[in-house]
């Protein structure tokens, strides 16, 4: 059975950051309008929301039909998507096969998350829900403390120390000073990065990716239906996911993202491409230990070695494998369950050559993975540009 | 281009009702090994879970790689679909999507919910998370008192008193005497329906539907491959679903299913079935109002009518249509995100002749519908026996 070719015909997106004035339905019609206005469709098949933590967080489920109402959907059916920080990654992949198996001709997947509602004690608390709640969390783990973890035991194990990991969130600052979407943008140096204060050692402020509202969309319809509605559309060259033990310490080694191989593996092997051919990386830099491991089980690096591509500048606009090209996790923003779908409107972006002063130049193959928890999701896209 | 056959090649569910000794986790996976058993199948591709509240009554969200990993199916990719109380039904209508669409060949579509584990108040706090946030609850309304106001204006237009809508919870609870998964064994007569104690008036105990813990799961593989796996494969012979407006308010009618009746209107078209050709429906009977009004989208009454299938006998195991043949919500319980999966794990057992005291004579053809909210979701499958 042949599968259909699956393209991205429209973005949208809305400002990373504190939306006090916007609930989450207004951030999620806000991009769902801009990426309708962009694809220029006039039906919509399915709407999938990915979202990680609206119960907790702004106190709606039941998000599909709360969203496809409020943004001039009524009727269309809709779901909520959960896969913790892969939620929005997860939202494309159902969309994806719902595309590429014929069910569906216009499928409209929208990442959205509010944060800013809700007492900063709920929100950590809430972001604990992606981690063990049976064996991590009741132990006093938080899922920043994981991070810690992992980090920790990557720098004894391969000798590295704190200003090592700068360059991730030097990167990502310096990309993000020219994203107009962006929540920091601000550039760091490496001095400010070491200087930083401690979160949970050695994890600091500065490594760490900033929870914050946002929504972002795209809109999908068939490869052979694309230029119809759109000059440029980007071919899903691939998508697959895989998950991991949900707990850290089941893991034999606790340094290898296992899913994000998996996926990865999958997602070079159906687009027939290899990590050599990949143009720009939008990685899941939550923290940058996680930057570092997800180079590594993509392929850019052997194990141990992710840092170095940061410590040697490889991953800036004009290195040998660009990410965080619009200011990442870290300096864009990081709206959870929206931030998957942020990282496709980015490669899209790139892949049209609409980038701005960002641009990865001659930018044909973008490599996005987001990642839940920490590694107990992953989803993987190959995305394909029109030049 | 062709869609494939969609089968259900087995069937698995925990008893409903308060299981203090079980967490999420192990509910979900005692259905899942239960199902792959009654499958037989050495494979699953992608598991989709079907939940309302986990984040909110477990406190665990990203329950796709929990339940993957504990059900012995770590690195198969899972997520967690939402749509309130239609959370579990959205989960396999998206599973069909995988399996119709020819990306995936074995699916698992698990529905689960933990309640007991929180609080009374936290309990019925989350229920109110599935109606309108900004507009209903914010103003006092609950889910409950939603529904109360449907059923008053019922009353009022039709001109029916509290003792006509006894007939839904009398013949639910006379059918979960025999499933022993139901929570509720015990038959009530009309009298003790009317002289129950109120909820939300004119909502009283013996017409709520008791929110409880459960699990329930099924396997799908195309229909060409089934029976290599199972020697009574049922047919998915249409999914359909749809939204509506979130909240009540917004509606032009308050009485009419709109979701409802579109859903049943599409299933019914692709099945190539009437009304009259279904032998059992396996309705949403959170509420006697939801039931009548389900019956009338559906086809089954005219507007103001629905309530008279009950008054008349007519949804007995030996009625014209027979519903809730194994309990329904009322009866069997109502675990919430898992619910929309024990009415199509139900009507499985009806249409492979396996439902004992409660089999329907010669069932061939079910229906089976899933309600989110009052309305906002609506998912309706058909179902085809091997007989």
């Amino acid at each position: 059975m042949r599968k259909r070719e699956v393209a991205i015909i429209g973005v949208g997106q809305t400002k990373v950051g504190e939306h006090w004035d916007k609930s989450i339905r207004q951030l999620a019609a806000e991009a769902i309008l801009s990426a309708i206005k962009d694809a220029k469709i006039e039906r919509v098949d399915i709407l999938y929301v990915g979202n990680a933590l609206s119960g907790e967080l702004a106190l709606q489920e039941h998000l599909g039909a709360a969203i496809a109402d409020f943004a001039g959907l009524r009727t269309v059916e809709a779901y909520k998507v959960e896969a913790a920080g892969a939620s929005g990654a997860a939202a494309l992949r159902l969309g994806y096969l719902a595309v590429a198996g014929g069910l569906a001709d216009f499928v409209l997947v929208c990442g959205v998350e509010k944060v800013t509602d809700a007492p900063t004690e709920r929100v950590n608390s809430a972001l604990s829900l992606g981690i063990d709640g049976e064996y991590e969390r009741e132990l006093g783990l938080s899922f920043i403390a994981l991070n810690a973890l992992i980090m920790r035991r990557y720098m004894h194990e391969y000798g590295y120390e704190l200003k090592d990991f700068a360059g991730f969130s030097v990167n990502s600052h310096k990309n993000a000073a020219h994203n107009p979407y962006a929540m920091f943008r601000n550039p760091i140096t490496e001095k400010a990065f070491v200087e930083a204060r401690m979160v949970v050692e050695p994890i600091n402020l500065l490594d760490s990716s900033p929870v914050a509202d946002g929504a972002a969309a795209v809109v999908l319809c068939p490869m052979d239906m694309a230029k119809d509605f759109q000059a440029k559309p980007v071919r899903i060259a691939s998508s697959a996911a895989a998950t991991d033990t949900l707990a850290l310490h089941d893991r034999k080694d606790p340094l290898f993202l296992e899913a994000a191989y998996l996926s990865a593996r999958r997602a070079y092997e159906v687009a027939g491409i290899k990590p050599e051919d990949v143009d720009l990386f939008e990685l899941y830099d939550s923290f940058a230990i996680m930057a570092a491991l997800s180079l590594e089980a993509a392929g850019f690096a052997e194990r141990g070695q992710g840092v170095k591509l940061a410590m040697e500048g490889q991953i800036s606009l004009d290195g040998r494998i660009p990410v965080s090209t619009m200011g990442g996790l870290k300096a864009r923003g990081n709206p959870l369950g929206a931030t998957g779908v942020y990282q496709v409107v980015e490669a899209v972006l790139q892949l049209r050559h609409e980038a701005g002063q960002n641009q990865v130049k001659d930018a044909h193959w973008a490599l996005v993975q987001s990642i839940g928890g920490v590694g107990g999701t992953v989803v993987t896209h190959v995305l394909e540009g029109p030049d």
